[in-house]
């Protein structure tokens, strides 16, 4: 007897004291929702820093916002039918607000987030490491073609959505100097984009692990010297530093990684002007992005070293293993519930 | 006998010593060359700072970098004719360099500046104090329609082209919240552009004259608190970082003011990234800001009061009086050489 027809499913609830997979209640999707059956998760880094305590988060609560799976019941007006192979936004946006009409539906006044909700609440099933999620109405989903593997469509809602807001930033890349800062799943992602719309990417990381990984995917190892375009997916301000003091005339840093308190950066106002640089932020990512994800994911899922980036999946039951940094070399973990 | 016809032209010569009007030979217009008689030259805050000591030009030199005039003479394959009425860039751009062909003219790697540029080299009649400026191929010049008064269209080529960089560097302004740190030339006319899109636009200045000047263009007193954007004209560093504090989401900062060495400014790298924050540069302009400036002014030029910006002309060889900080109130001395 499968879990749909039990009304059961099973999840990994995280609390402060850890990973327990327990029996969860199947709900029944209302309007606009989506019973989505998860075919594989990979574990953001964010959620590393969830469990380690270095990020709140409510607990208990189900983790995971990046995941690929099969619709297997909508609720009435829902956008996706039974069946179609999806990916989906972390944010759920009430569409009606302020910030949403300005069109920064990932500030949503009433924001509430995959993989980021209270299991106590009247969202338990909010996350990806659960054999099946609920996503709400105002959750962006986006049809996931054939060839495309789970490994390497799973994390378009997060990774390389984002990537996509950051490139839409820095504006045209063909044919500039774009130095990439961090070779992390953001990162590594960045350099396939950026060399994919023409650009000379350097990648820059303490890992050279992470560089040769980075090479991979169309970077070359930074040496130095101006730039166009900088990104910053390692949040560290004295990255963001000696990035900034390397952009040339005209150029833009787009910074993506500080995402949790740090020392602050000096810049100086005379150079900002007489350079005509820009500096400029971006977290999360409007629903456009996701789209755009999931279309360079199609052109690239069997021409970039994907493979290299993501480990091979683990069970449910095995999440405690994936909830640390993954193995050298490797920049996601998977699950498959 | 006219100056023309006698080759002679009078020229206000700046150099360490002082001022001193002398007669100078007029040249004779060479391939896309302009010659120019002034009517009125309208005085920068940077010639100001030049004569201070405060900023490095070349001396001796004739200064002047705001003027509108008539041309009297085109070399070959000059864009004007011979009696139109005119105002022209401060750059010189060669067209042909990188930076020119990445639309970054005013940054060309060969550029020459009206008004400062050495009298003893080979473009003696560089600056708008004098009777006649030649304007040689590379600079932009626009046409002014006949309703549009002298002492409005002068500043046309520095501080209303400047403002209309530092528009398109801020964005769509309709229904923004708008704060503009400093209400000299620039702010106050930013003020104008900046209502007239339907912004709502707020002025900050330590002095109450000005910003009584700038409620006439449109704004209200600063009150503080959040804005979308802030444009800073004051090049101070605690301007700067108190509007930066003050940049709601998305929203953006442009810095124009900053033109001298001066203190940093300390930037929280996670609240740009959280709050989608933008901090962008503007220096000088590019030929198409020279082209919306007029047509701002042409809009205006009977319905913002820019009577009260421009103090009445004093002719060349008074210049001495207007090579100091205007009388309170007025933000601009002018010449009518």
């Amino acid at each position: 007897m499968d879990t749909l027809t039990r009304r059961l499913t099973r999840a990994a609830v995280w609390s402060a004291d850890g990973v327990r997979v327990c029996d969860v209640e199947l709900p029944t999707p209302g309007p606009g929702e989506l019973l989505v059956r998860v075919d594989l998760a990979t574990v953001c880094g964010s959620d590393l820093h969830t469990v380690s305590g270095r990020r709140p988060a409510p607990s208990p609560s189900i983790l995971g916002h990046e995941a690929v799976g099969r619709v297997v019941a909508a609720g009435p007006g829902a956008d996706q039918e039974v069946g179609g192979r999806i990916v989906w936004s972390v944010t759920a946006a009430c569409g009606r607000c302020a910030r949403c009409k300005r069109g920064f539906t990932a500030k949503c006044e009433q924001v509430r987030k995959v993989g980021h909700e209270a299991f106590t609440g009247d969202w338990p099933l909010s996350g990806g490491y659960a054999e099946h999620i609920l996503l709400p109405a105002g959750v962006t989903t986006v049809t996931v073609p054939q060839p495309v593997p789970d490994a390497v469509a799973a994390p378009a809602g997060c990774a390389t959505a984002t990537v996509m807001a950051v490139l839409e930033a820095a504006g045209d890349l063909a044919g500039r100097r774009v130095l990439i800062c961090g070779a992390g799943m953001l990162g590594v992602t960045a350099v396939g984009a950026c060399a994919e719309r023409g650009a000379h990417v350097l990648i820059s990381d303490p890992h050279p692990e992470r560089c040769d990984l980075a090479v991979g995917f169309g970077a070359r190892p930074d040496t130095g010297g101006p730039v166009d375009i900088a990104l910053d997916f390692s949040g560290s301000a004295t990255a963001v530093a000696a990035a900034l003091s390397r952009i040339d005339l005209g150029g833009t840093l787009v910074l993506a990684g500080s995402v949790t308190p740090g020392s602050t950066v000096a810049f100086d106002p005379e150079a900002v002007v007489r350079g005509w640089l820009t500096i400029t932020g971006v977290h999360n990512y409007e629903p456009r992005h996701l789209v755009h994800a999931v279309e360079f994911l199609s052109r690239t899922y069997d021409t970039l070293p994907w493979h290299g980036a993501v480990a091979a999946p683990v069970g449910l039951d095995a999440i405690d293993t994936v909830l640390a940094p993954p193995p050298r070399g490797v920049l996601r973990a998977s699950i498959n519930p």
